[in-house]
């Protein structure tokens, strides 16, 4: 199967300019035979953007219906992050839109990074997965991807790729150098990671949006400046597929 | 506190030549000011030897008192793999010394790799923690290293540097590049991994040998033929250090 990755700097709390960049990447995507697209992190309203619970979309949000229509229209599935309003309560969420527009999942992060996030959302309570071309699917956020128990969950569940919108900013570059394909080869997953570039507010991203395959290796990686990515998973090698989940021991 | 790896092709079961390149390396570690030195795994006999039950070393082998001695002349801890017999059964251990040549501890391998190390030997049922230099030290033996479980364990007992005998074989690059520097990372501990290089048998060893810092950075790191590694671990940056043992959220 063909992934696409964005890896773009922060739309700085404009909708218009969110939706253009995803629909502008959903249409190269899918001009190029990808079944979904990665977006980073919160990339509606962006992430490290002030007033999150004013700018959050709430289900009916007329950007939402906007980028399903646009899946709809390239045939490529799209993986957003975004701040959702539900009722009173503010989540770091991420949506599914398939290549036919119907959304195929809502994941709300499960692990809350550092004091800003803490105060802002509430977290996750579940993972969902859901089918992309003939790979079993499920969306982790940021730092959840960092927490070999929920990764290891989602294998023992079946998932053979997780789709990862992230903000990861220095001095954390070894999440991308080495973290996302340690969590892909430890647990035979192949994971998706789009981050940010560039600068917003007080954070630098490091970029490094990457594709690990489940092997660990890594299938394709972004420097520091904007990128699409486009790679395909290879063939999954029973001799090679980690066996962590069988192996493990309980040590007292 | 300053560490030394060896990283060298396997004795291929000559004892006395095992002797003279650990004691060769202890000198070195020693006039460099290292505080302990670690070879690759199973370094007596060598890991991919034939016959390892009749070549396994009981806890009164003249070899082991003449590496202890080695140990207390230099100064230098060692921190050796071997094959361990204990009556009827054998284990894949690694024993310290401490720079007085007092034995520290003695760790039998919790993760045995593969069919041939589960028919060999016995797994271990326990980790053991002692004090090199002003640190607090744990073993772990290759493929226990790759399971977060086991080092997040020894984290939350006080660990701050794990010492990691290996016989780490293609295709398993990932190891080295990727997985040591995330348990490193996620687990806010330093890791000194030591491994073979070479041909022994059926086996070709991928060296790459590290000591990676407790913030995931690669202090010093072999390529593919033999090597001493000298390294001095880094202060320990609160601010850096990973707080995942803290945050990690139950998930049904």
């Amino acid at each position: 199967m063909r992934l696409a990755i964005l890896q773009a700097t922060s739309p700085a709390g404009n909708p218009e300019a969110a939706c253009q960049t995803v629909e502008a990447a959903l249409r190269a995507a899918g001009a190029a035979g990808a079944a979904a697209l990665v977006t980073p992190e919160v990339f509606l309203p962006g992430y490290n953007q002030p007033a999150i619970p004013d700018r959050a979309l709430p289900p009916d949000s007329p950007h939402l219906a906007r980028l399903a229509r646009a899946a709809a229209e390239t045939g490529c599935a799209l993986v957003l992050g975004y701040a959702e309003r539900d009722g009173t309560r503010i989540y770091n969420a991420a949506t599914c839109f398939g290549g036919d527009g119907r959304r195929l999942a809502n994941y709300r992060k499960v692990q809350l990074y550092g004091p800003r996030e803490k105060a802002l959302y509430t977290p996750g309570e579940g993972f969902c997965t859901f089918p992309i071309g003939d790979e079993t699917a499920a969306i982790l956020i940021c730092y959840d991807i960092e927490f070999a128990p929920h990764v290891k969950a989602l294998a023992d569940r079946g998932v053979t790729v997780i789709l990862t919108p992230t903000a990861n900013m220095r001095p954390f570059t070894h999440v991308v150098r080495h973290t996302v394909p340690t969590m892909a080869a430890n647990h035979g997953v192949a994971i998706a990671y789009a981050n940010y570039c560039g600068i917003e507010g007080d954070l630098t991203y490091v970029g490094g949006s990457l594709v690990a395959g489940p092997h660990g290796e890594i299938l394709a990686q972004a420097g520091e400046t904007p990128a699409l990515l486009i790679a395909d998973l290879p063939e999954r090698d029973p001799a090679r597929l980690s066996t962590q989940s069988a192996d493990l021991r309980a040590i007292r």
